[in-house]
């Protein structure tokens, strides 16, 4: 740890959001200790209370830095296009670290409200629903009726994602993204069919 | 065990499905054995493998036993009501103890890939996916058209039901189903919207 070089700012968080998750990803839920991010991180423990009173409060913040903002419109004002790029965003995300995470907090969420409802904000701040600000932003343009987004309309998208996965162990690929779109999402939207 | 009565047949197999999918859950991956099953169901070993080669050939047939399947128009020719109930059948499933084999099988599918192509062969015997058989039944009456049953939209229904116990660890209630029904199934397949 003395040899460590001193590391500051953004560079410590980066590193601090690393090693919760790893830790977190190791231990599981109801074992994550100050103690054992500092020890993965080379840092001292009060170097993390001095910002986060638990480390469960650290885990929703790397979590957070993790999580995408999706764009209204990504690939260039093209509503389908738009809304594939906007489930490639969710396969981006899903191999992240912290998908992991958020997978295992959610299974296990009687025994962790607390970070379950943590999770809740993360995603309300992004938009809630990957596809959802793709689908509000085509709305405002008057391209689509914005009375048709209801919450399970704006679920369609990641719902058949995380099936297909679940069903196959496997990544949808793009032209299943786009099946996606083309024979679920828009014609819920009333938008071909 | 000795003053236990004999059980023969259909009881017999009921009680083996119920302690292989008890053990299994108390065990979990990889841990499954005749001996344990056979302990606590409170039979002879060799009883078991007079009838199956392996404890995991013994859980795909309990898990096949507690499987529906799905009625074309259990609500009595209507569409939407028939899709509601498909639903709610598939909420009943996923109560029963086999659900949780299922869940846990195919969430660490690479270790069991035998057991994971076994509840394949269980899925494709029993309509495939819930809603799906309904659909069908429909598209033979002319009422839609059978071109729209694709993957993707046979597997809406399932998707959002399990998404929505993902995202709130509870089931969907009837209103929700509806919603699924009216705003995501049949919008895909032409109706509605």
């Amino acid at each position: 740890m003395a040899a460590r070089t001193r590391r500051r700012g953004d560079e410590l968080i980066a590193a601090l959001y690393e090693s919760v998750l790893a830790e977190f990803d190791e231990v599981g839920l109801g074992r994550l200790t100050m103690e054992g991010v500092a020890r993965r991180a080379g840092t001292a423990k009060t170097t993390l209370y001095r910002r986060w009173p638990t480390p469960e409060a650290l885990l929703v913040e790397a979590i957070g830095a993790a999580y995408p903002v999706e764009e209204p419109s990504p690939a260039a004002d093209d509503l389908r296009g738009d809304l594939i790029r906007a489930l490639e965003l969710l396969l981006e995300w899903a191999r992240h670290p912290s998908a992991r995470a958020v997978q295992a907090i959610l299974a296990d969420r009687r025994r962790a409200p607390e970070l379950a409802a943590g999770l809740q904000e993360v995603f309300d701040a992004s938009g809630r629903r990957f596809t959802a600000t793709v689908l509000h932003h085509y709305a405002r343009l008057g391209q689509l009726d914005p009375a048709l987004l209801t919450p399970v309309v704006e679920d369609i998208g990641e719902a058949l994602v995380f099936k297909h996965g679940l069903d196959t162990g496997e990544e949808p690929d793009r032209g299943r993204l786009a099946e996606i779109v083309d024979q679920a999402i828009l014609p819920a939207v009333g938008l071909g069919r």
